[in-house]
Parts: structure tokens; sequence; C-alpha cells
């Protein structure tokens, strides 16, 4: 149901790469909600991906970037200001990718050119994003930047290895320039900090699904979902949070604030059962 | 503009006084974005303040109430119940005063009678608000309640004084609760940190004055208004924010990531060349 | 082994009961740094406890007192100072209880003539005791005091109940009283969160050696013991840290940091796994 | 005065340039609690700088080093290990610098090549040598790295630009490597930071002289001095801090627990008066 939250407002998502993608449904919900947009992702996922659907679906334009390249994101931000007829009201980063992750380097054995790569896909990008749209001025006066996180920014989780680091960056970046931006022009720049979501990269991985579930088990109103997380960005590109700025906002179903609930505990319990001798002391080996 | 956010909603707001009253104002908003609502403040309150005024105008009952009696919560929540027709979906608690600060008692110097007041007033109140409506089963499944708090909670601020000690256990409660709700309700609890307001109370002190400009120049995006806070409320009220719970939520321009900006430190700055020598060395005593 | 760490330096050790307790350590450690001091407890705690045997082996007076008592910490203070020749260089505050929870009310329904107790008792103590020592100015220059806590005070741990507001409040004392005493007498004010701790209270609760297990499993460094925590309050009470003040500081071997730990995960998928199909998909229900 | 601290501990310090440098006063520390050091700076620095002074006051070697480089890192833990004959106990980093600052390159104005050596110098440096000397298993059981930070990480000063975010990313890799080096080999890892300090870097420069001016009125205890932070570092390099990691440590005066002090504000006002009419409102414009 639409509330013409972003009636006659401009919008550039990037990282929409299929239907469950959290960029993909911010997308949809942006439309819906009155505003017009532009699409932009990776030349590669542009032609691997659905965007094209997404595109067509929305009436959008997409324009392939590489959000790291400076050149790539001025075309993004020129043709995005040209195409919507005006200065761009609202902006979603949503990229994130490590090298490391994916040729399996640990944490401990990271490849530093691997390492710069993460920081500068997964975070920089962002600075170079808002650098450039502020050069251009091309982001209308009240705007509202948003970037997708993850709590790994504050608390360690095994495996998420050196994106931890580059989301911790990311927040940073955030503040630095929300900073800046909001001074001079009142654009507020924040970053959502989502519970861990199903999506096509993480599927069928079985420690995946685990953290997912401690994290749903964990969380008093469950893990959100993409959907609902385009619903609240919704909410911050809004006129109606207009001096919410240089926040990291999670939007989690609590787990941020929890440090152990009954249900997660009693299935951990479960498991530690077998380790008790029959008085419940934990016999450890 | 209404956006008919909280469409069918019913809403109990805690704390309008008078038109510089942010509960005032949330219940202006909540009204015009299609909710229908009751209104609580001390019974002192409602005959001195202008309540009945504002009520007249949304149509609205008011309900006296002590917010630190169980007895007179248990009336709000039953007769809120039955005057809207159904389940609560959204509550404010906007209720804070301290008589140590009103009795002029410096934080050393406390009254132990006071403080349990204050705290019993300014916290305490809102556990028994949650307690009271769950033991009625009051607010409806995804319901969302908000209480008002201060940066204070988390940094110190001359002067605040107990109120300071109030705004933690608040935001501790919201947590605690907001747990329990919402894993037996889907019931979300959250704390918005506010700029520093000027309401009744606090104006035409001069202190006020200059922590309200350090606030102001502090902040990327300046102090954020009574109205503004309300805009805000109703999103976290709305079915757009369903994920969000536990959380401490500053609406605050940016002040609270921030630790110096250059508006702020120009103006100190000019306070302390004063006591500069000729090669801008600080002159001390 | 000593490093006449607390050589010439007085304390005051409030809330050792028995060889489990943090306290207990704590006076231990102190008086084998070369500090000497009082001990002070309930009158019940006395009577029931060791404390007695722990007074005699450190050579040091047992001031019984109720420390939500005003009068009593008079007394202790007016006779540590007394008795140990010269003003308090150190105190220690290791003071909790929640008869919420021994009588087993849940955190929606609490009793609130218990809950006043709790905090009264878990956290205004902190405050009495403070502002007893500043107005007979009873702390020496650079003094330093420390209060225990525990992480319930930021994040949920469902049964803790309303210990978490209190530990909440608790921390919020110690900024509020250390920007006061600081300025004033240079005396440092802090908080230590401490791993959790089997001590005689929680021994033999099942839920409890869960937790424990849990809590171990996600800290790299494993759960503080209270001979550990001991050592790093000395630190605290110690010349070399005399510039830290207002700060909650984890001693927890890392689990305030942690999202979730390979260990931990391991023996969760345990459990989890009999939820599982041939897949490795979790079935629900 | 020394109390044996650190006896028998083997360490390698980075980062001291003069006698300024808080590196430079944690070797001398280090040293005189009983500990045999090595010290590491650039090739520059050690030219110009006059770290050999102190190495030789200290009985030190001088091993240069470009923090940057994986291989100079490799050549400092071979040879600290070698030449202090035995595994490392205690590792500082203080290391930080930003080009972009240098240049004068505002943070809207960034070059990215500038940005990449700021992040590789102040942070990444900081993984390079955890993951070399855990390779080389250089780092003894229970060894204690600290690297320096400063609360720009948390909350943004003007002009303090790009090093905000490398300390962001700083003290994510104390976290994420804390992780690993602590469930593997009890090596805790944390960051202090510090009050602003004068070095030589900052002297003589008008903006800096403020803000340390305001930062020490903001302070309950004033600005911390680069021995104190020394001393502070001493304890938990000893074994009294076993438990400790993953955390960032605030040594500061109370500074990040501070929102606003009287003394600061009383300053502040000053220059506000001079803007306020006769009843004392602010006059803007």
């Amino acid at each position: 149901m639409s509330h013409d939250l972003l009636k006659g407002k401009r919008g550039v998502i990037f990282g929409a790469l299929n239907d469950l993608s959290i960029a993909w449904k911010v997308a949809e919900r942006a439309v819906e909600e009155g505003a017009v947009i532009t699409l932009s992702n990776t030349p590669v996922a542009v032609r691997m991906g659905e965007v094209d659907v997404l595109a067509k679906k929305l009436n959008a334009e997409v324009i392939p970037a590489d959000a790291a390249s400076v050149e790539d994101l001025e075309i993004v931000f020129e043709k995005s200001v040209e195409i919507l007829g005006g200065k761009i009201d609202f902006v979603l980063h949503s990229i994130g990718m490590s090298p490391n992750v994916r040729k399996k380097r640990t944490y401990d054995d990271l490849d530093y050119d691997l390492l710069e790569k993460t920081l500068d896909v997964s975070a920089l990008s962002f600075h170079k994003m808002l650098q450039v749209a502020k050069k251009q001025d091309a982001i209308a006066q009240y705007g509202s930047v948003v970037a997708l996180s993850y709590v790994a920014a504050q608390r360690t989780f095994f495996g998420y290895n050196d994106m931890a680091d580059a989301k911790s960056l990311l927040e940073s970046i955030a503040r630095s320039f929300g900073y800046i931006y909001g001074r001079e022009k009142n654009v507020r720049i924040n970053t959502v900090s989502q519970s861990p979501t199903q999506t096509t990269a993480g599927s069928g991985i079985k420690g995946m699904n685990h953290l997912l579930d401690f994290s749903d088990r964990m969380s008093p109103l469950g893990n959100a979902t993409a959907a609902e997380c385009a619903d609240y960005c919704i909410t911050l590109f809004s006129d109606l949070t207009r001096k919410v700025t240089m926040q990291n906002l999670f939007h989690d179903g609590g787990f941020s604030s929890m440090g152990m609930s009954l249900r997660a505990m009693n299935l951990y319990s479960k498991a530690l059962e077998e380790f008790c001798d029959e008085e419940g002391r934990i016999i450890y080996g």
C-alpha cells in the first residue's frame, strides 16, 4: 500500500541484483511511494542479473557502473539528474563484496591486494559516491542517503572476515561525510544495520542457515526481511526523518540489544545437555 | 500533509501540556495521519495546562492519571481501549520531572526521597505503563511504544542532574521490556533521544538558551524541533518500522555523533582568544 | 606476586561474602599489593558469611552496614578514615540483589516495592556511598572508585530481570558522579563489567551453568575469573590509571565485542542439526 | 617508580619519534618496569628523529621499517625475537598519518590515492603487524597488543578528516584480530583512545591549541598526558589485565563520557553573550 511518502522525489538505487536483494525491494517500494529512480550496478551484474526486468517493471533506467570508479559514479549522477529531471533526493548504497571471503582466505591470512579491494568496493565506494555527488551538487537540499550495514561492524562474527572492517569503515564514512554534507546542504547520511538476510550469495551455505537461525531466535521480533528493510528505508528517505543523521540504525528485530534470549538458549542447552552428568554439571573433555 | 500512515490506528499519548510540548505535536500529527487517540497527563497538568483545548481540537478524550500510579494507569488503558473501540496500536511516553532539580539540589547533595520520585515519575512510570498494558493485553499485535529520552543518558551534561540517571533507567526499561513484549506480542519498544527543546519549563533560563545554542552549532542539521520530532514518532508508530525494537534512536540533527563542529569551535575560540598572548598561546592564570 | 601497586593506600571494600566473592579476592589482592583496608557488608552477611575469617587474615576491620542506609555509610567512611589513619584512596562497590528475582517475579509482573529495593540496594547505594564520602571529604585526591557491573546493562539477557535496569542505573551514576568528583577532587569513578562468575548465589542452577558455558565459548579468552577481576581492579586502584574515569570497562575475555564465535556456534549447530532435513534445511515445526 | 610489572617481558614499540611521542614514553616506562624492547619506526623517522638517543638510553635496538610493508614487518618480528631472546610479550602500535591532511585536502575533496595511503599506514599496518606476528608465531601466549586511537573514531571532529575513518578501521581490526589471536594463543588486542596530545606535529597550530583547551575543559580530570598514557599502557601489557580484549579503552580524563561541562560552557557563554540582547536572548544575524 502506498502512502505517497516519496511523491515527486528522485532517487538512485545502487546494488539491485535480483528479487532477493534488499536494493531490489527498496527500488520497488520507492516507486510505489511515488518516486522516480535510476538503478545502478556493476556491468557484470547488469549482464548476469535480472536488473533489466526490474528496470522495465519500474520504468527506470539502468546505469552500469563500477562503484569504486569515480568516473563511473560521475556518469551515474550526471545521467540520473538528467533523466529524472532534477536533483536527487535519495540514494541507497547496497554494495559489499569480499574477494578474501570468496577465495577462502582466513582473517589471519588475508591477501592485502584483496583487502584493499574489499574496502574499496564495500566502503570507499560510499565516500566516492558522496564526494562525486557533492562536487556536482547533485543531491537536493534535505536529501537523504542510506547505506546498508551489519552488526559485525560492532561485534565480531566468525567467518565474516574483512567485511567487518569494511562495514566499520562504511559507518565511519557516513558520520564523517554526514557532518560535511549536513552543515552545507542539509543532506542526511545514515547506515541501516540490517538482520542477516538470505540472498543469492548466501543461500545453501550450511553455516549461513545456522547463523540465520541463531539470529532469528535471539531477536524478539525475529530477523527482519528484505521487504521490511525496504519499508524502513522509505521512512528514512521521506520528509518525516529530516533531523536523523550520522546514525547507524539497527533494523534487526532487536538482535543488537540482546545478550541471550530464552529461545536461543533453549536450543543451545539441548546440545549442551549431552555433555552433562546426572547432576547437570557440564563435563569438559 | 497527511500520508494516512496511522489510518485506523488507536493511540495513547502521555505528557501533552501545551503547544510547546512534543507530546502535543505528536498528538496533532497522529490524528492528522488518521489515528484516534486518548490523551493523559497528571490531574494538576490537566487543570493548569491547555490539554482540554487540544482534546477538543482533536476530538480526543483526556484521562487524567499520575503515571507513577499503577491504578491510574490501569484506568487509562481500560478506558482507552473502550473509548477507541479496540486494542491500542501506539503509545507515547513523554514524562519527566526532577524535584531535585526544581529544589536546586546539586548532584552531590541529592535528597533521596526526591531522587526516588525522579526515577519513579520519569522512568519507572514507563515500566508500569507497559506492565499494566501487558496484563490487560491492551496493546495490539505489532503495536509500537515510544518514550522520549535525551543524550544525557549516555554523556554527562552539567546541571542535568539526576534526570540523566532517570533517562538511563528509562532506556534500559525499553530494552528489557522490549524483549518480553516483542517475543510475546510483536510489540516494539524504543526510545527517541531528542535534541534539547525549548519548552515552557526551560524558557527564559539563560543556561538553557546557551546550551541550546551549543547543541545547535554542534549539530550539522541544527537542533530538531518538537514538530520534527512528532514527524519522526509517526514513522515509528507506522507499519513501516515493524522490526525496529529495543533501540535508542537519536533524533538530534547529528549532535550525538559530533565531537566538535567548526561552527561551535569558532564561537568557543572567540572567547578563548582573549586569553591568548600575541603568539596565540593560551595564558592560564 | 606483589608489585606494591597500592603501597601506602587505604581502601574500603564493600561486598565480600565468602571466598567465591569478587570483593573477597579484591580485598586479598589489595592487601597483598600493600594497602590497608576495611571491609563492609550487611549485618546479616557479616553474621552468616565468612567475612570475619577474611578480616582476621587481612588484619582488617569489618564495619557492618546496610549500603542503602546513608547513616550506616556515614559510619563506614568515618570509621574507615579513623581506623586506616587517613583519607581513603580506593573503594570497591560489589553489591547487587533483586528480591524480584528471588521471589521469581517475572519482568512483566514486577512488584514495585521490590523493584525499588533492587534499585536502592544495587544502584542508589553507589550514589549514597559517593555522596556520603564527598560530604565527609573522605576520599583522597586522585582516589579511585570501582563498582562491579554486567553486560546486561547494555544487552538483554532472559532472566536477568530488573537487575539489568539496576546495572544501567549504576553505570549512569558512575558517569554522573564521576564528572562532579573528578572536577573537584580528581577522584575517578568507573564500573567494571565482569564475566558472569560462579558465586554461591548462582551455583547449582542449571540455567546459570549453561549461560556460563555460552559466555565462555563466545569469549575468545574464556570467562574471566574472580581472581582475574581482582587483578584488574588493582590496576584501576593504582596510580597508573589516573586519567581513566566515567568508563564502563569490560573485563570479560572479549564477550562484549563478540557477535558469534565458532566454538559457540558449533555447539548451537549440534542441536540445530536434529531439526534439519537431509539437505541441511532447517525444518520448523 | 618501578613496580617490576613487565619484569622479564619482551616488547616491540612502533612509533617513537621524539620525547613528545607517546611511544617514546611507553618505551621508557616499559624498560623501567623491567622489560627489554626493540624500537621501530620508518627509515625517514629514524634518520630525522631522535630514536637513536632513546635506543642508547634504553639499551634497545632500532629496527627501521615501513609499517605498511609486510616484508619490513617480518624483519622487525624476526629480529626482535632473536635480539630479545624469545617470543614477544607486548607490542605498541602508535602509527598514524594522513597525506590528505598534510596536503590540506578537505574531506569532500579527498585524493583517493592518498586516502588509501592514510588507511594503509594508519590502520592496515596494524593488521599486517598482527598477521606477520601470528604467522611467525612471534607473540607469546598471553601476550598483549595495544594500538593508539582517538575518539574521532566514534564522533566527528572538524578537520580530523580521513584520520577518523582510519581510526574506526583500526579499532575494528583490533576486534576482528582479537577474536582470532585470543582463541588461538590467548593474545589480547585492544586500542587506547587517548586525549589529544601536544606532539611535534601539532604544536603551534592555533586550531590545535583551541581544541586541546576545549577537550581539557570538558574533561573532569583534564587531558591525559603522554606520560600518563604510558602508565596506562603498562597496565595493559602487565599480567594484571589478561582478560581484557577487543576493547577500545578511553584514557581521556572523562572526555568521552561528557556532553557538556560547566567549565567549557562558561567559556562558550562568554563569547555568546556578545550576541545577546539585554534580556539574555541570543540575537542571530
